[in-house]
């Protein structure tokens, strides 16, 4: 079974993101003078082959412990979903 | 009304991902041999100040449009949700 974990790193709140600040600035020189606040992080879609979903959820835990996310400054959250192989999603519920 | 804007912006399917390339050889090396494929792109939480959930969605689309995604290469999703001032999310269901 093919599963596709979306898995989404931010910043913990108090660390500072020099480069959400530049985001902001320049959403703030492009007229969007309502935006408060933008923090940047990353988004990482990963195809993962398992025997099951909760194979899948573990590994995905683990991969961002270990790899994807930097337990210092940054936090962590994915959803894992059922693909067909080739990438096309099924119509189970995300978890 | 205070809304958070959350952006998902990836690389278009047909371009190619060399960092999504080097996370996914850091994995297999890690022991995850069934990861089959890796894309990595962008997390944006953008805090916007706005009359109406509308006025937000239209700002969040023309963000993206003009300055978060690159359209020649990228692809963009977002969701809009009200959150009250200071950033609690509030009940209200997602978009």
């Amino acid at each position: 079974m093919e599963f596709l974990v979306q898995v989404l790193v931010s910043l913990k709140p108090a660390v500072n993101d020099p480069q959400g600040l530049t985001v902001q600035s320049a959403l703030h020189a492009l007229g969007f003078q309502g935006v408060k606040r933008v923090r940047v992080g990353k988004y990482l879609e990963v195809y993962v082959e398992a025997e099951s979903r909760e194979s899948a959820q573990r590994q995905a835990e683990e991969m961002c412990r270990k790899l994807l996310a930097n337990p210092v400054i940054e936090q962590f959250q994915f959803t894992v979903r059922e693909v067909s192989p080739g990438g096309v999603a099924q119509p189970s519920p995300r978890t």
